[in-house]
């Protein structure tokens, strides 16, 4: 099933207790593009500048991403300088320059707008809004979002959600939003708002995932080391939309194959951050990831009680 | 096999977002001794003032639980007042009057010393480490403990956890005993010190067992409705050891009864908190409890990925 994906392509620079880098590929559309090659072929869009050149691009290229769509403007790519305490759980943002990414208007090519499925990264909600509308084929489309938007555009983020079927966002910020402190409660205002599913990020935590009445939860897998937790939710959300894409017609309907997609998006979660940037995930195998699939069920296999 | 839990036994005074009470029957012993006495005999020890009555002597009795070892003294009972806020996950103290807790020094009766499975309460660690020594025939000691006593009686408290089997902490207090932020690395540390296993409470997150390499999570069970999270924490060892100990020889020391035993402290924690004090509990049934062992086996399931 096509997959495209919507968001931002930039350079990091990030300092964390382990070490740092100063100009690294990211964003969110590089995330979760290289995470959901792993599975299924996918399409990104988002804007470059000039300062963005081959060495960038054959990354996405030496995991199949079609970058047919990616926008090249004058100016420079999106830049972000950020560092992270011990307290890995929260990214603190030294500096942003939003570059050709403040003039961004995603224009999608006739390929885009057939995707079957599609990730909405955490872009401005009318913009996001404006390419669900455009994607009229697309039966599974997902949204990331954001403290900042909550705050600056919750008009536009609500109507942005009501046009989705699945919101990926952290657990404070879906909160937040809805102004519920009940994780529970909090969960079914994003699905009044329209969306079928709602996953909870939760960090260090793990994820769960409400979807009707079905609650369905994972614990982040046990790392001794944590380099630069940057991306973990985009990686996550490549792992879960890449499968899913994979898995043709239905995917996404049933309880098992969201299940499975939980748990493929907490595995790339864990190895994106292993590392920094995008190093771990560009040298994994799809050996790696099944062999830590198979931990996932190890770890959270719960036999019945033995009779007598 | 006999279960004996020493610790506080007190009047608590709760506020939350939710509603009050003025005084009702807590302390680490109570909550404990209650969730436990669903599946093991149990015997508690712990001191109690003049104002102790009938009235609370009745709410044990009803269960089951042995009182014979409650000693009682001139004075009051131990008093905690607190609230929470609309994040429940901290407790915010008001007022402690200690009473008759303050002079505390357990006498183990034999029947107390013969226990062969004990919970040593969140009370001050040479207390705990005295019990742990007078219970020679003891095949599995648990501890629970708090950032007080990290604060003010560190090495008592590392003496203290060096003769246990399972220690039972907050995660933020696993982390800020072993100064060490992540998660894995600090429960190793504890392991260190000398017990088996670890378990990591995680509030409204769950909670996760370190046992070797073994590694287990679950989630906290999805409940719209928390009315008072005081008692959790007890509860779950309650939940946790009760089971171990009705399951004889052996118990505790493989996986499938360590991963059981923390799904009945989850469940019991989650009975706890959905009314206030010990109202919930006390009308709880055997019935209900496997009801919810079961939504957690379904909450959990993970099957293989289908081949093809």
């Amino acid at each position: 099933m096509s997959l495209l994906v919507v968001g931002s392509i930039a350079f990091d620079a990030v300092k964390t207790p382990f070490g740092e880098r100063e100009r690294m590929l990211g964003g969110s559309a590089v995330h979760f593009s290289l995470a959901a090659s792993f599975f299924s072929g996918v399409r990104v869009l988002g804007p470059v500048g000039d300062d963005f050149g081959d060495e960038e691009y054959a990354v996405l290229h030496e995991r199949g991403v079609n970058t047919e769509d990616v926008e090249r403007a004058g100016g420079d790519t999106f830049f972000w300088r950020g560092h992270y305490d011990y307290d890995l759980n929260t990214a603190q943002t030294d500096e942003t320059r939003l570059g050709v990414f403040g003039d961004f208007e995603p224009k999608l090519s006739d390929a885009s707008r057939a995707a079957e499925m599609v990730f909405l990264g955490n872009i401005q909600p009318d913009l996001q809004r404006e390419v669900r509308e455009q994607c009229g084929d697309a039966r599974l489309v997902a949204l990331d979002s954001m403290n900042l938007w909550i705050e600056t555009a919750r008009d536009a983020l609500v109507a942005a959600i009501a046009g989705v079927e699945v919101v990926l966002m952290n657990d404070a910020e879906i909160r937040m939003l809805t102004e519920e402190p009940n994780r529970v409660r909090s969960a079914r205002a994003i699905m009044g708002m329209g969306p079928r599913v709602v996953i909870s990020k939760q960090g260090e935590y793990g994820a769960a995932l409400y979807a009707g009445d079905e609650f369905f939860a994972l614990p982040a897998y046990p790392l001794e080391t944590v380099n630069d937790p940057t991306g973990a939710g985009d990686s996550f959300a490549g792992g879960f939309l890449g499968y899913l894409a994979s898995q043709g017609e239905g995917a996404g309907e049933d309880e098992g194959s969201l299940r499975r997609a939980m748990t493929y998006g907490s595995v790339m979660a864990s190895f994106c951050v292993e590392e920094f940037g995008t190093e771990r995930v560009r040298r994994l195998t799809r050996e790696q990831i099944d062999e830590r699939f198979a931990d996932f069920q190890r770890m959270t296999a719960l036999d019945a009680v033995p009779a007598g």
